[in-house]
């Protein structure tokens, strides 16, 4: 509705794009595949979507909003039966929330029915789309994942594992998919592994999901991750694990650490809280200053400012209060009410704030909107002097791996040097921690510059594949004619 | 919700499956729509849609429910944008309600989009369906409409008629098609002319839709009914006619008159009011009782007793009131108040009826729930004798061409001779029009046996092309392995 | 929300403002009570209401809506015990519909709980209520119903029937009431009986109720009309009557048979049905012209244009058909689809109506804007002349006996002669029934001038009691300071 | 709806119950009383109203839900008119969620309009109830704020102030008031001072309100408490202070320090974070444990933790972490998938535990569900020791002052002693701090017996007011017959 706005202190983030979730062989799949998709809603909160298959027919049930607004009903969870289901959570741009979107997408193919879920997003998938229009296929959605479902369709090859193969030879990007045939679960990860894929198992049942923090909500256990360009296959004879395509040297994303993540995963060996700590401590000993308080910005800050605090060896302290009830709109009858509006979500204290030097650890700075009223906000409740401290190196790129990021030109990063940035969020000092910083606080001695561990494209601007889809500026080609009004 | 039951004085009628809707050439082509689907309403209540073309892009918004739920937002309205726009209204069986089922369906193709809806239905979709699919075709939806714009797809014809005409000459059945391009709007109808298609003007705007009533709304005139087999292709340079099919003598449903068009329309030349009066007339003369009063039952029972009332010489009363004020829900505590819940839609008028001979005059009977409880009704409100006719023969056989019919086993008609079905509804007597006094009154001399002038195949079981799709006991084929929950 | 208006054929009716309904000794007695609401809900579609009582507590559930908007969940219906039960449906104007104005008003009193709900009006409460409030008492609704609640709070005397006799001692105007305490139901009716109040049985079950339309509904039987001025109490220990008031000679609301009641109700021993079609008979006799067609304008006018169309000897055709698809809001993104909008609920029946001469029927004439939108719709049609005829006298002042009428200048026949309201909506001649003529229809020789049998204020000004709550324009009184958003 | 279930992991605490907030004299009152609310949104989640007044008029809004939920669309903003408005939100245990008890409270008096919300509960207000039902008051709501307007109502006192003070003469137990006139607003709080309330301003506009959290968000400075038994009336003329009231030492709610207030908020003098971090660090002194971390249990435990942590010289880390996206309900198809809900909203840091010996830091055990729960979860998580600290005493009596706490019997630690608790909850060790271990940390050298500083009746028993209106087992009398079914 025209008259309600977002928030006023809306969260100035890059946002994952995409969680998915797949079990196999347990009498509540459905339910277990709901909790799972609940622990992953940070990795997408626009929509979500449950396909089961009951050994006949698939049930999907898929809406708009987020786990607990679609998947609450007793009937709705009741016809989801079966003991294989799979699930998806998405984040979107306005532009592309509308029903047909929704994943897992569904087709009925010569061979039966499919059900898929993609983490990721492709990078070349645009020129395949025109060749398949050409050739008679109709799109029902702009999704990526629609391109692989047809080049499954028009492959000539005789398995669905056969057919997923073929088609995935041909796309080129990131993607972490789980898809579900009347036979098997199947999980992929790209070949450069830049999204994240693991396998769990809850006694004789399989989990493959986007993190840990999905398998604790179940009670399951982590048995690997699944490794880049991996397929793993699981049916009623087992598992098993197919390497189909060239290896290269992986390139996770290092941004999961960072942010995207839960804390409480486990992310490729590494616990995603440990490292925020570490990578807090390494931007302290890389960027002293002398203050009173250490103080996180709320809530993703506070592992990174912990770990800073205990090696600055300064206090760690609440200054900034995170109001829990605030909802997703406010109304602003004027720009008055809308300045006012600002402190809604967050409150500084005062009372510990007061006459001190403050150091404000972020995790990143993306237009800056955030870091500019948090710094008037501390300084208002009397903050004598305010240091911001940022866990991850300058964002100057956008991300065209399953991220959601603005265009180049509205990050701060590719608009000012440091310096600048920190005369434009009103700091009395600014640092980020360094590329090579962040790369020794995840265990390296430093980034390879010629082979990096890490997909790191958003702070070099080095990506790992080709950018067919997007013009120089960045901007995706038009997909459809069609605008669907919600 | 389940604790919600539908009325439990539901209309016991065959129902029209949809309505169509077309506009070219006006600056409210969207708003036009949505009038002429309000007129459009009795013929599909369960979705509506509408896709406008601004000479750019298509604008589509298609929801569940009826017109006035989906395009009572200005800013719907104003979304859809363009000076050409098709629509669609729907009825559709309880499994079959799903959102990607609603039309119209819109493709993007090689040579740019196509919106297309369907009043009809084929009998021959379901094998044509499968080698699609076994081509690489995918489908997203469970409607044989989907077959035809596959068919275009695949088509090796160059122009947008073209592959229509291509795709059209590969099924049968009933179908009145209104499509869009970028280009031009196009209606067909089939070579039998079974449902309805007209062709009306408001200045230089053309329209294209299912009744006559829909011109009225928006003030248009009536020009003439498109004609079986025929094509009108409508764009910039003006309107042209192509008639790319075989001509088999036309076989237009006959059940128009008696039910499914609105009483204002002109249908084929003929005043569907003026039909149902002459066939309650024809019904007087063929099954004379004596009697008091003549007694419509609500609502669609009233030109046929006007009509019956006139030619009999007896007074036509309101001798039931129909409650305007009953919503789709009731809730039934127990049995007794389920059995109360009868009366919430109708009531007998005592006053009127008490000691009278009563002559009801109903369409037709389906399934004999409505007449029992109507006839039991009028009997405890004093009815002395209460004499049921119906203007339709007796409904032996299901409809495959675009009408919701219960299978042939529930159909009261299929189950017992008239004798047997007087009493299953308790009247003193039953008498329905013979067939050959239905197409007197329609005009003609009587039924041609060898050559029918209508569809009556619901009354006769001559059904006018093969029923691929169905097999002996009138079940189709499943068309999808996925259930998906509403 | 200000996005959608109100349908632009919107009825120009007086509105009946409440019906009642009460009910004593049955296990399901809310459920039938919500059957009566359902059956009343032409008297009241803002707000509907129940409560009942078990044995020791009372159980409420009040909403803004229609009957089965509030009363369809099992969970509501269940918790609604108890073998007592009162219910309320209410029109009332914007200002008005608030939840703290739904009836059935309930209270805490010293002597325990009583529910109680009202049809009519009261003429004098604006000077009790402000004595009550200098008192002490607090007042939560501006209903009038209220001023009697605080009546009965305060009244001295010591049972709940002495307390509701002393309180309607001191209160004029139109009241038939259904008040349930924990120990009886009891109605009354006020000494001129201007609102309907009817007496019925179901086996050992009494029902009181505002018409007989709800007996039918549970399938009880009508025992007799409560009288002017008497009170009905019912309890465990039977029924009986007590008349505490003076007993001026009747005045019921002659209005009633003309609009307001259901056709199928039996109010003061009369068919509302048979009075209309008399009604429709006289006016035939009265106003006299040649024409082809008498047509009713649906739906209200039907009965009395059977009676017209039978003593005229012309033929009654339903030359306007009306759409029953339509709901309450349409969008009109321009002048022209507003003007448009106007056949979204009637069209005209062309092939009946053209070239033809027309006699319109209608009840009543209010503002005059429905009137001129038909004769326009039916000239368009093509008739070639429209002749209106009106079942009442012209309206020519407000009735505030329970009834929304405009302001006295709003109403047509206040501000033009006949030939002048004629002229305005457009017809070649324009007559009412004479208020003699529509006293022979009720069977007395004409009104008796110096006591008139009926009510007939909104045709005479003659209005039967004082109007102390009025100022001369007939505006009320303001009652609270509180304007409570929606 | 009866398939959706409160959230497994409902939250054990004791619950504030209201907030209350009042503006005089600002163009925007009521868009500033409306963020006021947002920042006393965790005093009372159930129900939220504004009431403003414009110089002629009141006018209200007042609905179930949180803030955000009704005061989020500018037709309603924009209808609060006035320069005076005053605010309140609520929690109410399930029964009495319905919308009359929603406050402020308005009723229209001889002298004018009154509006009034009430932070607090009466201890006498039954006796005084039922007088003035006796002399014929009638009750809406079941709140005591009510008979504080009744007691308003029938005084004969001539002013608003003074009859507010001769009503509130009658009353005992705790009470922050504001209430607004056509003339003024104002402040009162009962003479023990037990719920805040606190002064502002913003430029010439003053502000009354519960918490100085509330200033902060209008950018207004805290001026001063209202003290205990003060009475603060603001109009045109400016603000008069007022002590019409015995003076008692004082007594407010320590529990306010605890857990209800938030850790921003500046109350009595003391910042409420330092409070908390103040009784951490002596509940650290008290009761030592060697562990290896210090973990708050979310989000409440938080300041405690860092207290405790920082005296005990142990690591403060985040081993449990809180799931942002938990809506309010969630579906268990069956009682294992319950058991896993658990971990919906807390999930424990595996990484961080596994092996350690863990200190949980919570601020209270009420009935002990959610301690038992989060123990098991850290205990799976790997922890070798589970140790619990309480940083309040145990729990053992009601709260009769506008906290909503489960009735004695069902308080864990007035079943168990603190061993037994230990055991209960499954922890390694437990420990409450001590009475005057909590007093200390407050800034006093321990209780003062004779004269406690605090109320702390919910850990001693010790009311400071007589408890009329409850019996001996806490259980408050029945006020009203009426159920009222939402």
């Amino acid at each position: 509705m025209q008259t309600l706005t977002t928030h006023p202190f809306d969260d100035d983030h890059f946002k994952e794009e995409c969680g998915v979730f797949g079990i196999f062989g347990h009498p509540e799949a459905a339910a277990h595949a709901a909790l799972g998709l609940h622990a992953l809603q940070h990795r997408g909160q626009e929509s979500a979507g449950i396909v089961s298959y009951d050994g006949i027919q698939f049930h999907a049930h898929r809406g708009l909003g987020q786990v607990g607004e679609n998947f609450s009903s007793q009937a709705t969870m009741q016809s989801l039966v079966g003991a294989m289901a799979i699930g998806h959570v998405r984040y979107a741009t306005t532009g592309d929330t509308t029903l047909r979107n929704v994943q897992p997408l569904f087709a009925d193919f010569e061979f039966g029915g499919l059900a898929i879920c993609h983490n990721g997003n492709l990078t070349n998938s645009y020129g395949i789309r025109r060749e398949l229009v050409r050739r008679g296929s109709l799109f029902q959605s702009t999704t990526d994942t629609e391109v692989i479902v047809h080049l499954i369709a028009t492959s000539l090859r005789a398995t669905v594992v056969d057919r997923m193969i073929d088609a995935l030879h041909r796309v080129e990007g990131a993607y972490s998919l789980v898809a579900m045939s009347s036979k098997e679960l199947v999980g992929v990860r790209d070949p450069l592994g830049v999204r994240p894929l693991v396998l769990g198992r809850l006694g004789t049942t399989w989990i493959l999901t986007s993190e840990t923090c999905a398998f604790d909500i179940i009670g399951a256990e982590f048995v690997r991750d699944v490794e880049p360009g991996e397929m793993v296959v699981i049916n009623e004879a087992g598992i098993r694990s197919i390497f189909p395509f060239a290896r290269p040297p992986k390139r996770f994303c290092v941004f999961e650490y960072i942010y995207f993540a839960r804390p409480d995963s486990i992310v490729e060996g590494t616990s995603v809280y440990e490292a925020r700590k570490r990578i807090g401590a390494e931007l302290a000993r890389e960027s002293h200053v002398d203050a009173d308080l250490v103080i996180p910005v709320p809530d993703s800050g506070v592992p990174a400012s912990i770990g800073y605090a205990a090696a600055a060896g300064i206090p760690f302290e609440l200054g900034i209060i995170r109001n829990h009830y605030v909802g997703r709109t406010f109304i602003e009858p004027s720009d008055h009410i809308r300045h006012l509006g600002v402190k809604l979500k967050h409150n500084a204290n005062r009372a510990m704030i007061e006459g001190k030097r403050v150091i404000l650890v972020d995790d990143s700075i993306v237009r800056g909107t955030t870091s500019t009223k948090i710094v008037e906000m501390v300084r208002q409740a009397g903050a004598r002097e305010v240091h911001m401290r940022i866990s991850s190196p300058p964002t100057t790129n956008s991300c065209f791996y399953g991220i959601d990021t603005p265009e180049r030109e509205r990050l701060l990063a590719s608009r000012f040097d440091v310096a600048g940035m920190a005369k434009f969020i009103g700091a009395d000092s600014l640092a980020f921690i360094s590329i090579d910083g962040l790369y020794r606080a995840m265990g390296h001695d430093g980034r390879n510059a010629s082979q990096p561990q890490f997909c790191d494209a958003c702070f070099t601007g080095e990506y790992p594949t080709t950018l067919a889809d997007y013009d120089a500026a960045g901007t995706p080609a038009q997909l459809s004619l069609l605008a669907e009004i919600a």
